[in-house]
């Protein structure tokens, strides 16, 4: 799939099919989080693959009730947990370096929106889901002091694909030389 | 270009000519990062694009001395200046939902992603600098209380293509089920 036409025709896929997805395609996926970018080339995302049924369903209970995502959480194939080791992007010498703090975030951004088009060049579907416990969800998969669970993405063929949600015309959020809105 | 190659043949262009780039070319870019996926569609970002040489030049003074980006900074045709406006990303009825706080790291840090890789495949160069005095910055191009200068984006056509830092295995960011290290 050509770069643009990725950008342009991803959406967010909350109606995931069970299907099992290839060892292949999820490699082709974590490729793409290994190939973004981050902060003075210190990688700083870590990733929990979860194919555990049981795992899912207990990630799943994290989000609050009725959020649109929770079926994707348990019927996607897999789940990536999306993670940030603290400390190191942003840091020189172990010290922040900009009024941003910790710069995991931007970071994890990155890596999660390269495997979301990476899925979606592959046929699959995910959806960002950022809303849930992330200190119960740490506590489910294990993940030590030091790293933050940011983002789930649930990961599978697509049961549906929705409509895109409408976006701001580039004159709402673009200028020119100076900030004028 | 294929998605997967863009992702895997992105560089990090610290050496970019003065040559112009189209208006079509900037509203590729600008449309890439108009179709990021954002919280809850909220779409914090806002870019000013700076093609004002003086501007440029007050931009670079920002910088840490010596910072390998500088020359990027006068010399590409524009520069991108990467914004958040906070409140919104992670937001619901005004009160912060996770343990994130304010999300708009996230979402800048994929919509910077778009524009990199929308960049690479029209055969521009681009790097993300996140490194410099941010508030000096936002005085500059003049944004208001609620939004943050997040990253530069120098943009232009790539005077040399350096090799690839190195990447972390796959096993050394990845595990599955369960987080081990």
């Amino acid at each position: 799939m050509e770069l643009m036409d990725a950008i342009n025709t991803r959406r967010a896929i909350r109606r995931i099919k069970s299907d099992p997805i290839s060892e292949d395609a999820l490699n082709t996926v974590l490729t793409a989080i290994q190939m973004t970018p981050s902060w003075a080339n210190t990688q700083c995302w870590e990733v929990v693959a979860v194919r555990d049924q049981a795992v899912k369903e207990q990630l799943a209970e994290t989000l609050p009730a009725g959020n649109p995502a929770l079926k994707a959480m348990v019927q996607a194939p897999v789940v990536l947990v999306m993670c940030g080791k603290r400390g190191l992007a942003g840091f020189k010498k172990g010290k922040t370096t900009t009024d941003k703090g910790d710069w995991f975030m931007f970071d994890v951004g990155a890596a999660t929106q390269n495997a979301s088009l990476a899925a979606h060049a592959l046929g699959l579907g995910s959806v960002v889901v950022g809303l849930f416990d992330a200190a119960k969800a740490g506590e489910i998969v294990g993940v030590p002091d030091q790293v933050s669970v940011v983002a789930f993405l649930p990961l599978g063929y697509p049961e549906r694909v929705p409509t895109a949600p409408k976006r701001k015309d580039l004159k709402e959020f673009v200028c020119e030389n100076h900030y004028e809105r």
